[in-house]
């Protein structure tokens, strides 16, 4: 073996922030200690906005992912000949084509084990639907491309603080009671351990999982789910000799002082794990798709169309997904290895 | 006028951590500005308290709360006979019985105008509850001794970094979607208004409203509350000349780059509220009750009977809510006075 293989990002939507940020994540390449990636597609719109974000990128025209690597001091390695032009805040038909094929192509290299892991930008949902795009969101298209059923797929959350996981995710809030289910929970937290495990290092990952209601109930005087369905799903996990606490009153479990007694907070819905990972670390959060066959890794931010190409947006998540990308395709290719 | 009036402090239950604090908080009291304080009743407790956390607090026994300024220089005021004997993580009836005269004689004070405000140190409810104490919690027994009616009074968090107001409160998750109504959000935002401009010098607060579901509904997919009650309720506040804007999604709205835009968040329930306030000032939490005719602080933390007496408590909350109480009361007295 040449060492590990190299990382595979799609360009996210061209019109959005996705273009620039990796190419400032290349700039800061050896500052953030990043493993070779490359691109699939969009050269043209990779130059143009790297200049328009006062960059000098050079990129790399490659034909196999083998050659990034070496590449990869030279300029950003580029795969693919898919392009559009380079209109920054201007969602288009041409781009979010090339949004698609650029997601298809890294995922594929993913898959066939010639990229260690992709980092995907990121694209407008609603935009993409109208242009042939025909999964929820790209969680979606990675778990259908690798052939992973989508409830094995798992959401984390994770910046410099803290590590979460949404049990329901983009569900409306009055749905969410009767969304969980002793089975969700268990499922969720086992796929949760694995992946801990396997590409986080973490052998015994040390859970925390939220009660639903306030004070996690109160002993039923506010809210029976904690009782009747989170309590006996942490019986079960427990009784599979996982580390698992809870049900804990989530409003405390994310101060400093709760932070370092667990690896991963597992919460109930969208917002009780979300806020207190964008309170805390807004710039530097990362998406983690668990439970896949590949390493899937993603900027916790949206297209920003609105201020693309005018140089504000952080590159602080795009560094870090790549960076988390890096390091769970290290473990998995030390397992394979060893 | 002979300066404003010093401020009443009730003991909490003298089994807990509030008598350590309140001592503490005097010993402070000159680096951290506090206004002058006297305690209702509970001399030995104080006195037991400080002892066991190593701090040489004398007590002064006043007989009248004009006495508290002169007296405050030399030592805790105490006025009130009440008395109970110091054991710290042991709650019992003759403890409950002293929280809950302390609590009476202090918030009487307040009513009177012989105290600017009330301090209230930490009860355990359900304790207090088997030993006559008939209101769910201190809130709705200061407003009833204020003569205020309970949906009046308002739940603020306040921290150093942010401002939270919980519209639900002790309530299940499941009911707080059939709970919101325009009625609601319209009046407990006036409140809001009202309070944050007598109260805290914000003339004019700007208020900022979360959305009840991820991504505040994004446009009815994930729910319509946003929709059918929240809008419309802003709409109103605008339309009545407040600074209101929303609904906002929830989860980014308390990151740093947020929160310099808004004054207060106001928050459809519990977690939501308390889990930003929690996770970044943990033990600097106040809570303010909004819309009383008296001032009402308190550290936003419990009895924590399982530390109590070790020392390991934090003074922070008590003495933020000290200062909060201090500052308030003295606009009150310059309103009063201009």
């Amino acid at each position: 073996m040449t060492g590990p293989a190299p990382l595979a990002i799609s360009l996210g939507d061209p019109a959005g922030v996705g273009p620039e940020l990796i190419a400032e994540a290349w700039v800061r390449r050896d500052a953030e200690q990043l493993s070779p990636f490359f691109v699939s597609g969009g050269a043209a719109v990779l130059q143009a906005a790297a200049q328009q974000r006062g960059l000098a990128v050079p990129l790399v025209r490659i034909t196999d992912s083998v050659e990034a690597p070496a590449a990869f001091g030279h300029g950003v390695p580029v795969l693919g000949e898919h392009e559009a032009e380079y209109r920054p805040g201007l969602p288009d038909e041409q781009g979010a084509l090339l949004a698609i094929a650029s997601l298809a192509q890294a995922t594929a290299f993913a898959v066939s084990g010639k990229a260690g892991a992709i980092v995907t930008g990121p694209i407008a949902k609603s935009h993409l639907a109208r242009h042939g795009f025909t999964q929820p969101g790209q969680t979606e298209f990675v778990a259908d491309a690798s052939g992973t059923a989508r409830e094995v797929a798992v959401m984390m959350l994770a910046g410099p603080s803290l590590r979460t996981v949404p049990l329901t995710v983009h569900t409306a809030l009055a749905q969410v009671p009767s969304l969980l289910s002793v089975d969700l929970i268990v499922r969720r937290v086992q796929v949760v351990a694995a992946s801990l495990a396997r590409d986080f290092g973490l052998a015994k990952p040390r859970i925390a999982v939220t009660g639903l209601n306030p004070h996690a109930g109160e002993d039923g005087r506010m809210g029976t789910e904690e009782r009747d369905v989170i309590a006996p799903a942490l019986e079960l996990l427990r009784a599979a000799g996982l580390a698992v606490t809870g049900p804990h009153p989530a409003d405390a479990l994310f101060a400093a002082h709760e932070r370092g007694r667990y690896d991963v907070a597992v919460c109930m819905y969208h917002d009780q794990a979300l806020i207190p990972i964008k309170t805390l670390d807004f710039d530097q959060g990362v998406n983690v798709t668990l439970g896949l066959p590949i390493v899937r890794t993603s900027p916790d931010h949206g297209t920003a169309f609105a201020i693309a190409g005018t140089g504000v947006a952080s590159a602080g998540a795009t560094i870090a997904a790549i960076r988390m990308a890096g390091e769970c395709a290290a473990r998995r290719s030390q397992r394979i290895a060893g």
